[in-house]
């Protein structure tokens, strides 16, 4: 199984006076690997929520190795550790273009209806779209 | 006529790469100084919201002039410059604790209804509290 | 040990399309509150810079329960859960007023040279400064 | 004279409660449209940086006339409005992909001396790079 990948370029609005990236902003990387992961696959997030279906995140670890700084182009690389009834783990990797890892994260993010902000079941396409990007063993 | 003064202080994620306040987050700066002079008169955005009424950011024009730092205490002071029917045109200075000027915007907020998102008259209450940080001739 | 505690005020800048605080923005309120909480303890990080020591986030791990809303106010409630070496890891809830909690991490930061970026002792005296924020048994 | 065409996608960090890209951050899409324009131009700002050059924002106006959502792709279109010694006015437009202009700013930036924070010339051979987009009777 091969990672999502995600490239994208540091700005200066993604730094601190440290003169590296802000370390909240990998989390924003992050996410817009998982959009554009989701988009790939035909379920862009407009859409699913006038489906009535949102993502939520529910709880995310982070480990900070090496930072990034003012140019660099990195690759957020992105696979689905686990995927059950109403929950996705995400695990992202996010590297300079040399494979570097910089900051490595699991992300778990749960489906909630649009309109209760209850949890439901994460539509069935979605979950067999995302097949590829799982385990082989799940 | 005294301004409103609302005082904030410095943290890292308001810097840059160059050791001092990215220039986008005075910005941000000067709208919790315009949502705090609000609350003051009694106009939270929540239930100014919930009456049907907003508020959208129409122009703004911004002059920098000295950077601020990390821990440096600000304070934003804010006037009216102008009230008309359906727009709030705002002078907002972001200055030191010793007075020295760093950053100075206009910025020209327009009401609009909560669900068209049509320009709408100002609520009269909210001009009538407004005043006191009006210019005398008006 | 009482928890240090630090007070926010929800803006339009901390909320996204949800209607909600976006999720990645209660890491910066967890980071005023750390930046507070030295400042009371009289170790200002521009001071500890210029000290040649400064803290790099090292990991953390977040847990999202409720959401937080505009004109909220929030407690950030800290208390340091480990101090070795050269790393001290905090414990931080974000709650409403209240009481209810709403988001709750483990922050750990690291403690490295400036100037080379190599992890460093933390400073006896912040140590010794930090003691009444530490569980009793350390 | 062809404008500088910068292309972006807007993201859930990038919307606020009213469900529209947050007013502030249409100025952090010019910015990074401004860099990739110098970076096609061979000059990075790591690089300017490196050779004692920096830019910094002297002043912007910015007109807000509709708003941009989740999902939409976007097109920042930069030219030069002016150059002189040591300061470039960029002319900035957002706009949907079908052309619909969502935001224009003119933003004006300073050339300075990356150790004094002095006003200096902009380096000459960036003047002459910059010149297919500057107004032909320049």
């Amino acid at each position: 199984m091969a990672p999502f990948t995600y490239r994208l370029r540091v700005y200066i609005e993604d730094t601190d006076l440290g003169g590296i990236v802000y370390y909240v902003n990998y989390l924003k990387f992050m996410e817009r690997a998982r959009t554009e992961l989701l988009r790939e696959l035909g379920f862009e997030q407009t859409k699913l929520r006038s489906a009535g279906v949102i993502f939520v995140v529910h709880s995310l670890d982070s480990r900070y190795l090496k930072p990034a700084q003012l140019d660099d182009e990195l690759n957020v690389e992105t696979v689905i550790e686990q995927a059950s009834a109403a929950t996705l783990a995400f695990r992202q990797n996010v590297a300079r273009l040399d494979g570097t890892l910089l900051c490595s994260a699991c992300v778990k993010v749960a489906t909630v209806a649009a309109d209760s902000l209850k949890p439901t079941r994460t539509p069935r396409p979605l979950v067999e779209a995302l097949a590829p990007y799982l385990p082989s063993n799940n």
